[in-house]
């Protein structure tokens, strides 16, 4: 039984998730979004530091799935995007956690079916997924896909076998 | 006395100088150059960050220089560069470090006296107020730099009180 967190790092609000994989189905565990506050980016990167200590040191995962960013709209928002997405991998990289970095496009074929996938399709596939009870924020979401898709390109296409029939008979 | 640690973050190497600060001239005590490997991302930080945290479990610095970065060439080297600094200052933030951020022209305002200097200018000077033997490295020298911004930003002009005159014989 492998503990999976996804990452999804942002200079405003990082979505994090966390799932267990095994045997059949992968297992949700907790996810959620950790604010960064307003203000100087030290304590802003503090906060995102304390909060993935606490997922790591409370849920022990072995592994980290972080998006792969290969584009930004500005030089400016790349740097902040940047800073945070480093810090966020610092707690991971220092427990001694296997990183695993997928592309937007890969996240979404994992867990959609195809590259080209809106957030609320991801949303709504990770909510079916992992059988959740209501739908996950749109960060919360991303982090989760990350995660699955790890799972899923580490198990090969098995682990997600339900997937497909499940997917035909999603609402848009 | 207050020991304060200067870093020049980068995606490929990354610059660090400590220096002690009391009564008197800020005093040398350690710089140098962390190398980034090439390869994946996740591991190119955990060399940064053993790196930094090796520093600060040595040397206990109370304070954290580091340059604020406002522009980048291409949003993709600035992620780059985000993803270092953002990981450099992790570990001075959970260390409980105060963490200080300065323009590069308020850098080279404070060491050498004109923002426009250029990197000979802040190596010469650096060596020249810290009365090292020989001339640092180029990142090592503009985390020094940094480290002697936020002494002399702390402390006014006082503490950096004979630089002015030193920088009237120094050789261009």
């Amino acid at each position: 039984m492998a503990v999976i967190l996804g990452i999804d790092p942002g200079s405003v609000k990082t979505g994090f998730g966390i799932i267990e994989a095994g045997a059949g189905r992968p297992r949700y565990v907790t996810s959620g979004v950790i604010r960064l506050p307003p203000g100087p980016l030290p304590e802003r990167l503090r906060v995102l530091v304390a909060g993935i200590t606490e997922l790591v040191e409370l849920h022990a995962p072995s592994e980290l799935a972080i998006e792969q960013v290969f584009m930004a709209r500005s030089a400016g928002s790349a740097l902040k995007l940047g800073q945070a997405r480093g810090a966020a991998i610092v707690p991971c990289v220092t427990a001694g956690m296997q990183v695993s970095e997928y592309s937007a496009r890969q996240i979404k074929q994992a867990v959609v079916g195809t590259g080209a996938a809106d957030k609320v399709q991801v949303q709504h596939m990770v909510k079916t997924l992992l059988k959740l009870p209501g739908t996950p924020q749109e960060d919360a979401a991303d982090a989760l896909a990350a995660a699955l898709c790890h799972v899923h390109t580490q198990a090969g296409l098995i682990a997600l076998a339900g997937a497909s029939a499940v997917r035909r008979r999603r609402v848009r």
